[in-house]
């Protein structure tokens, strides 16, 4: 029996799997906090202050994970270190680690450690917006066509604002800095001795395009003088499609997790794109959704289309050989969260806690009761702004529809079937513009738990959706390019697609749409339509209006 | 000393006040409630079932209030029957009473008194709707102008449709029916023996106009042949403007209340209206706002304009001499009652009970530490329909603005803001149709309690708000008139003007808009008023489209 190892870096901890890789069978487990966590406050002297929007992370801990967390999964397996054939790895991204030229983190030096700059900006770090807006700005300037690619807008979350940030604020460790890199590429680099910089993080965090490469020496010269050479000197052309080996264990890392010197290594990936493989997924047409606080979507396609509104398109993002498309919903689970914390009256927690119930049980329940549109209540789901189609922060969420007969689990319900709306706008995006999405996949903890949500959505998009097989998706598509990395002659598969057949799948349910159902969402979604484009599209920029008095009010 | 009294008889109780006529002192009260209430299920046999939507009183309860709450009220303030003056009452309507020709209730008639029809047809029975509608479209197909002075809208509350009903449910009881009658006008006519019509219910709720009279006989007949010849038969072209005396009481009337035959007794009035005077109001310009669970405006002027959307305007029918104006808001105090129902969560309670406060104390806490449109939120306060300017039941509720950081109290807050801007909208379409308003009153049970409400009234509007004197204002506006209708030489006064100066009023403290709020809410408005037109004039009529959907689904 043949076995390898996946581990997902997330946001506080890291998961290390090992998997049977005939199979995809998960056999032993074992997760790791970071022990500095998220830093966002201070430094680890706990006493250097971080300006606001600020999120650091600690490239110790990210080892500690490798060196606790894969031994003790190992061991948990039974498995002999000689049976473990690859190892891969995914992490959030854009996590930037900034690294001498030997690449150690700055943050290691004790003439750094002092400095925020020398630390690993987290994903969520949001300090770089005024760079991020110029940016754009310069870019739109420029028609440099990247931004198409994009859906208009480039993050504060991606990468070279973040590297504007430290050369604009501090452009002694600037220079200093010999490569910016990936935390997922660094780790792949901490386990292999090589520099491996992946297609997945450079395509959709870094503005590399695989025929055009990274933006022009004139756009970065135009955006900062000390930019025009930062691919040659700090960066990479070379950057490597998902499923490459990157090499193999050297004898430290090796030894440091328990396995064995030449362990085949994956190029790395990021935890959503990693997750396409492990449900199955080997063509275009089908989309997988990974469903938590926010949702991430992402499609397969042959051909390179711009699809207006989207997170970005990247060939070789997803799968070698396609065209990765990524779009989102930044606010799904979160609504939930929020109408819990702020709408649901008391009377509503004593029921729950009366019947043994979790409160979220509680309200699927009652709003299970009603028939669509049975409550009269339409939302748009942008508490959190949105993300994909309108790429538009300021905007707001919306009910209508309430009369003194509504009930907080009618409007849960409107809630769920917000976000439900959101979604079918984005898969109507893609067909719009010739990339074909015909049925659904869902990973994630709102898939696996929530059937009544599910439903919904397959209701509103008239989609089968499939469910993931495994609640650790992410670690498993990992462990999968691991079995790539080591090839089908170690035991292991010559590509993503034959392991994607044997070892990623979804379970036996489906969720299938109600002819009944889908007719009466298709009216509701009709009237979505229209209040989204009204609302999103510059019919009434009240909501944008609003957040400019609000934000003249004081508040965020 | 000389005193009168006032009689306010509601939807569950009447009220009698004994008032001192020099100062409008109120120096004694009594409550008595309806033995009946509203009979909405039953008669008073306990099996005959009322129909769906039906809502009935006992006229005995009426008598049973005279007959119990004046004495107590009189024996209370100690004052001699002698040195009573005057009575005058107030009543709600359209609350339609079917007599004999003799004037008694046919529910009185053992023959008639197991036939739901033979009672009092309370204000709210809304059985009547088929009727209603009818008489509108019939009115539309006819090009009748009364429909303008009623904002193009009969309501199924009103007298017609109420007559219209019995007539096709029961002819033969419409045939032997000798009056129809408001209630009002019937407590009258008990206490004088005299049929004294009103000018305020005749044309409010009766479509009598004081120059061209009733709805033509061609428009009746067109309605229904046996209705022809309804008002010469069983109602009474004579109308009485407010202030006229009706009679003195009969000697049994006297004797029932204790008081003395011969008392000066004014023509009834309606709560909403007798409130007019009472808060000091002579002239036009000076808008009454009675703000509880609805708010009714009323306004005078001194001539007749078509003010689209209004509730209507009659001359008389508020102070004699003036066009008065009405307006409402179909859902004030109960936006705020459906909010703590259903969106405030259980911590908000316990805090209230921890500290001993009343939960919208705790809200308006809340919500008063914020500026004008610092929460970001804007609501469309309909979440009862649009009573005034659209007239428009079919409307719904709106927030708009919602974030993950949105708090239960800013959208408490944002819902009192939009019931302000309603009624800014309202005082606008008075203006811009050449109605001046410019400075208003507020009576009722949130004027008197909700000082942070009041203000916010004040900055929307831009306007001063003084607040009634007293808290009971109905009840002192009959008196007032009941002072009337004994005269000056009789130690009342000869108009209601003159009793208004001397007896009405409003207390010391004035709510004063402030500059800096008013502009911040200037621009809110305007937001408000986007959203009003586009979602209220036919821009997107999704809120009736939803609410079609949710009737298909079997929802009321």
């Amino acid at each position: 029996m043949k076995y390898c190892i996946g581990v997902d870096f997330g946001t506080q901890s890291g998961r290390a799997v090992v998997v049977e890789t005939g199979t995809g069978d998960i056999v032993a487990q074992a997760v790791r906090n970071y022990p500095h966590g998220v830093m966002d406050e201070f430094l680890p002297d706990g006493k250097t202050k971080l300006g606001a929007d600020w999120a650091l992370q600690h490239p110790a801990d990210y080892i500690g994970v490798l060196e606790t967390a894969v031994p003790e999964a190992l061991a948990a397996s039974g498995a002999n270190p000689r049976d473990i054939i690859g190892v891969g790895i995914d992490f959030t991204a854009c996590t930037l680690v900034a690294t001498d030229s030997a690449g150690v983190p700055l943050c290691f030096h004790d003439e750094h450690k002092g400095n925020p700059h020398s630390y690993i900006k987290l994903w969520k770090h949001h300090a770089a917006q005024k760079q991020a807006n110029r940016l754009n700005a310069t870019a739109k300037a420029m028609g440099e066509d990247f931004l198409a690619r994009y859906g208009g807008k480039i993050s504060s979350e991606w990468m070279l604002p973040k590297i504007m940030q430290m050369l604009e604020e501090d452009p002694a460790l600037f220079k200093r800095t010999g490569r910016f890199m990936e935390a997922a590429d660094w780790v792949v680099m901490w386990l292999t001795g090589n520099e491996m910089r992946n297609s997945c993080t450079a395509g959709y965090k870094a503005l590399w395009h695989k025929k055009k490469g990274y933006p022009s020496k004139k756009f970065l010269k135009a955006l900062s003088p000390g930019l025009e050479n930062l691919v040659e000197e700090k960066l990479s052309d070379k950057i490597y499609p998902l499923g490459t080996r990157a090499g193999g264990l050297t004898a430290a890392a090796a030894k440091a997790m328990g396995l064995l010197e030449g362990t085949a290594v994956a190029v790395a990936n990021v935890d959503a794109h990693v997750s396409v493989p492990a449900v199955g997924i080997t063509g275009e047409g089908q989309m997988l959704m990974i469903m938590g606080t926010s949702t991430c979507h992402m499609v397969l396609g042959t051909e390179e289309r711009i699809v207006p509104g989207m997170c970005g398109v990247v060939e070789d993002g997803i799968m070698p050989g396609y065209l990765g498309y990524e779009a989102g919903q930044s606010c799904v689970g979160d609504h939930f969260e929020w109408f819990v914390e702020n709408c649901v009256p008391g009377e509503y927690f004593r029921e729950a806690a009366d019947r043994g119930l979790p409160i979220h049980d509680l309200l699927v329940e009652k709003a299970s009761a009603q028939k669509p549109g049975e409550s009269g209540l339409l939302a748009l789901d942008w508490w959190n702004g949105n993300r994909s189609v309108l790429v538009d922060a300021d905007l707001t969420g919306m009910v209508i529809g309430c009369t003194l007969l509504t009930r907080p689990e009618e409007i849960y319900r409107a809630l769920i079937e917000a976000t439900a709306y959101g979604t079918r706008m984005i898969v109507e995006a893609f067909r719009d513009n010739g990339v074909p999405v015909d049925s659904l996949f869902a990973a994630g903890g709102i898939a696996e738990k929530n059937p009544f949500m599910m439903q919904i959505y397959s209701d509103v998009t008239g989609m089968e959706i499939r469910i993931a097989k495994s609640s650790q998706s992410a670690a498993l598509g990992s462990a999968m390019f691991g079995a790539v990395a080591a090839g089908a002659e170690k035991g292991g598969y010559n590509t993503i697609f034959e392991a994607a057949k044997e070892m990623g799948g979804v379970r036996d349910s489906v969720y299938r749409p109600d002819p009944v159902r889908v007719e009466e969402y298709n009216l509701l979604y009709g009237e979505y339509r229209i209040l989204h484009d009204y609302f999103g599209r510059g019919g009434n920029d009240v909501m944008k209006r609003l957040k400019e008095i609000k934000s003249r009010q004081g508040r965020k």
